[in-house]
């Protein structure tokens, strides 16, 4: 019989039905588990654990020793402590916007959270083109909770810097640093490109000397500005939604780092959606219901943070530094320039780099889904560019939308 | 007999004789040691033992569990660890520049070090109007080396990562946080301001909204920049000097923070001492003489750092990011950006602030020292608020001459 307690291996699914019976606190004595590998991300193994007799289910999530995604990257499992500490931290800060999590194994390098099979990945729902009309509501809360109340405005420093030495992450950081920030500007190996895309990549980006100059000031921001503790890979796939309830997992990317990243992060995933409801819906109508509901969801995003962020700011803010005024205003304009600076980060690297999105490799079509590539390109470009304009939600969609007309229609 | 293997207290001058005989390797078992506490700095107990036959001497730094210079500041012991550890580094990266390093005891909390008695502190050498032709060619290489070494541009991120975990410093950064980021800019009752200066620096300092609001800027960029592993403390009183020869030691304050921080405070040094010999210097051609040469300093420690940086990064930058053409300079930019508030800050923190210089405190006479004060405020405040143009060695000198103008003689 496995043994648990003394050294890390990576865990069947038997072991885990064995590890949830024996090792938890959770099921009760005469529970009958079946447990099945759900995971489908990049880094982890993600088990779900069901008991048949009384329905009880929970998600073990194991760190493995490499990467899923690719055996290049070699990976401490220190993710999950702070994967698990940081959920904890995030239940604090937005309650009801995170996973309850049971524990966490520093030798199994596991940890055991609640089970939202009643919820559906984000990413997945838009691409069924579902509308959730509180997403807005909810991600602004959470995004202006977490990153105003983890920074030098609201906690104490000398607590502050604690929290910075506690999540350095240097595995984890290194992967955005190479897929997010480097490897997208060249014609890098290991970059996964459309057929058909080479020119347009080859000529608007690799060759553009001025985008490669702001791209290298946007990373040495990354590797530098310990501003917030930040979730540092929150798109729509790290996120569950249903009707009325929206859930963040998966912070293992966290550390102190520019608080724009996150924002910028979820606009860019709004506009992936957007892209495939574009090329993807065939009724006209439905079509631009949709994707105006997506272009709405992005200005509110945008502009709900900016509120909550100033308000949480006024209520919170511990020192009479903080409180000088047009400072917060100051400080939130940079906030919201590290957003448009990511938001066009993102758009490229899964346009161009080694982690495709599945909003837009599922377009099948050519001609719409060099459509798509195309015009998240051109935002891109213009989002980083022109971050120090970028401020409102309106400035957000305007910048999608002269994109759009840029490429023209593929219709 | 005191036992120094076993718990920390406090030293005298017997004890630290008795430590130096049987704790460290450096002096015989015939030396006759004689011991005497010479340290006149805020923080620490600095020891000088000497063997009266031989006549080889060390110094020995014992940290302790409060400043010297106010029982308010409780300071964790480990800053002598880091104040070892950043000799030994700064011995790497820049050779000739640091006294070296003997030993250090984790349980005493003190390091033995090269004895410097035949330099001078440099504070009181300019005090006494000495000038050192080499000192701009010296610390430029200093700060060029040790700043843009300990950076991402040279770094490997990862390791950059483990030094900035190893080198958090929450005690001593939350006191330069308080005495040169927040305490000048208001009422502090534990400001120290000279009679007479009251209505100026009301009027000027604290009454500025505008300036207000930039130093809020200012700090939060002291607070998240982590930039290079910082000396922290860069002024003419953590400097040993004499002809040929400078050696920078008490590096403390050591973490990693914006690169401009170490220039600004050598830059806003170099003004005190030529505020100090236009107070206090009788002759005119002595008293000319004396001042070009600091304003020829000023400009050249500026634009010799500005130089050897560029070359250093030509060098030695890691990647291809760093390679992009343009970003050097853009970087360099935001570094001396950073020297203009932080000259700034230091000339502001050391007039109205805990900490005065002597270089300003010894000027006994009423007018030439409102005199410095004002000229020195107003520069201070020219530099925080045009720090975005203020580039090259010149826009430095030019600053404190545009100062000296509006304050007008004394004479």
């Amino acid at each position: 019989m496995a043994d648990f307690t003394k050294e890390y291996f990576r865990m069947s699914e038997s072991d885990v039905a064995l590890y949830a019976h024996s090792r938890l606190d959770f099921f009760d004595m005469h529970a009958q588990l079946s447990c099945c590998e759900i995971g489908d991300g990049n880094l982890n193994y993600v088990f779900r654990v069901i008991d048949t007799v009384s329905g009880k289910s929970i998600i073990i999530k194991q760190a493995g020793p490499v990467a899923r995604i690719s055996d290049d990257f070699k990976l401490s499992p220190d993710r999950n402590r702070i994967e698990s500490e940081i959920l904890r931290l995030h239940q604090e800060l937005a309650p009801s916007f995170v996973p309850e999590v049971y524990s966490y194994d520093p030798i199994m390098n596991c940890c055991a959270m609640e089970d939202l099979s009643d919820h559906q990945m984000m990413r997945l729902a838009l691409i069924e083109h579902k509308k959730f009309p509180q997403f807005a509501e909810h991600i602004s809360t959470f995004m202006a909770n977490t990153l105003l109340l983890t920074s030098d405005v609201v906690l104490e420093h000398k607590a502050k810097k604690a929290m910075v030495k506690n999540y350095i992450n240097p595995e984890l950081c290194e992967i955005s640093e190479d897929l997010v920030y480097t490897e997208p500007f060249y014609d890098c190996p290991r970059n996964i490109i459309t057929p058909g895309m080479e020119g347009f990549i080859k000529e608007n980006i690799w060759s553009d000397q001025a985008l490669l100059l702001e791209t290298a000031k946007t990373k040495h921001e990354f590797l530098t500005n310990a501003q917030s503790l930040i979730h540092g890979d929150l798109h729509t796939g790290s996120i569950f939604i249903k009707e009325g309830s929206t859930k963040v997992f998966d912070p293992e990317f966290a550390f102190y780092g520019p608080a724009g990243y996150d924002v910028g992060n979820i606009v860019a995933n709004l506009i992936f959606a957007w892209a495939n409801g574009k090329a993807t819906i065939l009724d006209p109508t439905q079509r631009g219901d949709f994707c105006a509901y997506l272009m709405e969801t992005i200005q509110e995003v945008v502009d709900l943070f900016s509120k909550k962020f100033l308000k949480l700011w006024k209520e919170q803010a511990r020192t009479r530094v903080e409180g000088c005024p047009g400072f917060k205003e100051y400080y939130l304009g940079t906030v919201l320039r590290d957003t448009s600076a990511v938001a066009g980060h993102e758009l490229m690297r899964r346009i161009i780099g080694l982690a495709p999105v599945k909003d837009i490799t599922i377009i099948e079509e050519e001609k719409p889904r060099l459509w798509a590539e195309k015009t998240c390109l051109t935002a891109a470009k213009m989002f980083i560019m022109e971050r120090e304009r970028i401020k409102t939600g309106d400035d957000f969609v305007k910048v999608v939308l002269a994109a759009e007309k840029q490429i023209g229609d593929f219709r």
